[in-house]
């Protein structure tokens, strides 16, 4: 260390990362694998974006000030930025690298998106997603097939009791143009209602010099939620909302129709604050986490600001709050299958060679004594088989059994 | 496009990123599963560590000026990195996570490291690897398991005739002091070396005023190649250098007797350019590529630079270089196993719900003619379902075939 050296601690990270262990880092994998199977076994192939972007190309994707992104410099003297998230990314892709395709385009991602945390909070910088997108197909069926999608995916993953909140934002708007809603006023009542701010999503309404039936359905509209019966009360007070009401309906309908039989009902407090949107916006609620494990919605401008103007659809779950989200896993009341084996160069090489074979993890530990047995205790290990005169020992951790033995395949089992 | 808009095609990409589209992307995932497994079977954990570091940190890692990398600032105006390798990341999550640990620490990640491309190269800002690190133990033993894991990953991932050279730092530089050659003159030595500069080494030995046979022993060192009895010429010339052959015959003679028989041999052309190495360095070279597609060594003072003195050894395969070289997959002679059906919301939802229950993509399209069509032309699905009458018609696109069925699942494979 050096004058200059700053007064971190010497192996800190900056604000809002983290490393991940080796027993999440193994979950977060296996809900991985199990999410990106679901999407390819419907259809979805996987694609792959850069992390570093140009920031003037992603702020195509935005109206208004660019979001909150990393920012750097190229030796051109160009903005980079880290994507902040990966819709606009995989809507780049598939707008340039698949633009002449004609029929669908189904494509997913596994990746991580970056957001400098707001000063003095606590939000992760880098945050692992999961997310498929369609395009093409623009109706109601589409919108259903990846909400039906979510909830297969997530329900496959072990996540139970999926709760899945859908909302629409041109029913919203047809709604406020209906009421006579200016732009500006608009736009500060979607502000409330991104920020999930119903205090001031009301307050807001009561500015507005409507009549008193038409203000409580605005301001109790954000507080809609049930099956699509609800959007009869909003069908009869706004005949203009009857389109975008009965589109929402038939895709609940479809969705419901699809796998899966998780709760997927109205809920017009969903509004995601992406600008990016255009239609369906849903989002997916675990039991007993208040943030969404995974929002989505359509956003069928998107690709016209990339080069190919065809209609979207798609979600992104976090992983990390998915894991988090699920029951601890069953996990199995002792040690993990597995073997130290001491020394790895006689005959204890082919009882490695063997095991693993047989699909089952083999460590060598040196022939220090203490050594083996700490590889087990700390890795969690099942066996550990070492030399003992002219055959072998095996000890069962789990039960905490020893064998002798002529070979330790007598003894190791032969199947994961 | 606004008059302020950058010069740049409308979604043009940085230099030296790109994008993956699905083929490349499936095959590169499956090397990695592939890799992924063989690690774990040898007793490797998985561990993952941020894109984004505290400069300063990564930094105490380093001899000298800081390698080329990323930078940014954080909102307190600390200097950020994106990691630009992925071996120091790892020893400073073992020596902070896993400090206490007493037993040899197997871990190892598949992540991407980030290097600024040289102005003009076309060099790849973003590297895929997946690597492991061996910390503790600190004998030729945990070098020969190291090596022989490489081989045994390459060769499971498809790779044949895989060569790895061998060289050991520690050897170079206890002959360079043997023959009276200073710092100075050793690190620029050293540099072209890592440079693979042969010319700038020999002219850089003529500059030394050894005798006849100490410059010509000298001059050839970085092209002894071959089993450990070329490094016999070594011990007999320069007899301080012995401890240092002897010890890699041995890891040489050790990773011989492991899995694998790839030709693994010396190559004290081998110097890698981290001045982190204390000891043994390695490359794996594919039959026809120049670059190396794995690199790997010791470095045992890495951990104590992070709070905890333990050896360590590892190695990190290019992912994306290693796809490259593997001989091209035999692919089916025909399209990929899957199907589109048509319609989703009838009984063809239950022919997708369960051909996907068995394994088998199904994608479904809109009723329109041409959709099912395209999609199976563009994603290269097998099969395209559709209602006919009371039933189902099924074109099987690699022979050509169309069935007519009551049910899809008559025709439709029942596992992958």
């Amino acid at each position: 260390m050096t004058d200059s050296a700053p007064p971190s601690a010497p192996a800190a990270l900056p604000a809002g990362v983290r490393d991940v262990l080796p027993v999440e880092a193994e979950e977060l994998r296996a809900v991985e694998g199990s999410l990106r199977q679901r999407f390819a076994l419907h259809g979805y192939r996987e694609v792959m974006t850069p992390v570093i972007e140009l920031a003037a190309v992603l702020e195509r994707a935005q109206e208004g000030p660019a979001a909150p992104a990393y920012r750097l410099f190229d030796d051109r003297g160009r903005v980079l930025t880290l994507r902040p998230d990966l819709t606009i990314p995989a809507a780049r892709l598939v707008a340039t690298r698949m633009a002449e395709r004609t029929g669908a385009v189904r494509v997913f991602y596994v990746a991580r998106a970056f957001r400098p945390p707001p000063a003095g909070r606590p939000r992760p910088a880098e945050e692992r997603q999961a997310g498929i997108e369609h395009v093409g197909p623009s109706g109601p069926d589409a919108d259903a097939e990846v909400i039906a999608l979510l909830v297969d995916a997530l329900t496959a993953a072990g996540l139970g009791g999926v709760r899945i909140g859908v909302a629409d934002v041109s029913l919203t708007a047809a709604v406020l143009e209906a009421l006579g809603v200016g732009a500006p006023a608009a736009g500060r009542l979607r502000g409330a209602l991104a920020a999930r701010n119903f205090v001031a999503w009301r307050r807001g309404v009561a500015t507005l010099g409507l009549g008193e039936d038409e203000a409580r359905l605005l301001a109790d509209l954000p507080a809609l939620r049930g099956g699509v019966e609800v959007l009869s009360r909003v069908e009869e007070a706004v005949p203009q909302a009857a389109p975008a009401c009965a589109r929402l309906s038939r895709a609940l309908e479809l969705a419901a129709g699809r796998d899966g039989g998780a709760d997927v009902g109205v809920d017009l407090g969903v509004l995601r604050d992406w600008p990016y949107y255009s239609g369906v916006v849903f989002e997916a609620y675990a039991p007993g986490v208040s943030e969404p494990v995974a929002v989505g919605g359509r956003y069928d401008g998107l690709g016209a600001r990339f080069g190919t103007d065809r209609a979207a659809v798609g979600f992104a779950i976090g992983l990390e709050l998915l894991h988090r989200s699920l029951a601890p896993r069953s996990r199995p009341d002792g040690p993990r299958l597995g073997a130290v084996v001491v020394g790895g160069f006689g005959p204890e090489a082919d009882t490695a060679r063997s095991r693993r074979a047989a699909g089952i993890a083999v460590a060598v530990a040196s022939d220090a004594p203490a050594d083996a047995e700490a590889i087990a205790d700390e890795d969690d290990w099942r066996y550990v088989v070492r030399r003992d005169g002219p055959g072998f020992s095996v000890r069962d951790r789990r039960s905490g059994e020893r064998f002798s033995c002529g070979r330790p395949e007598e003894v190791l089992p032969s199947r994961p």
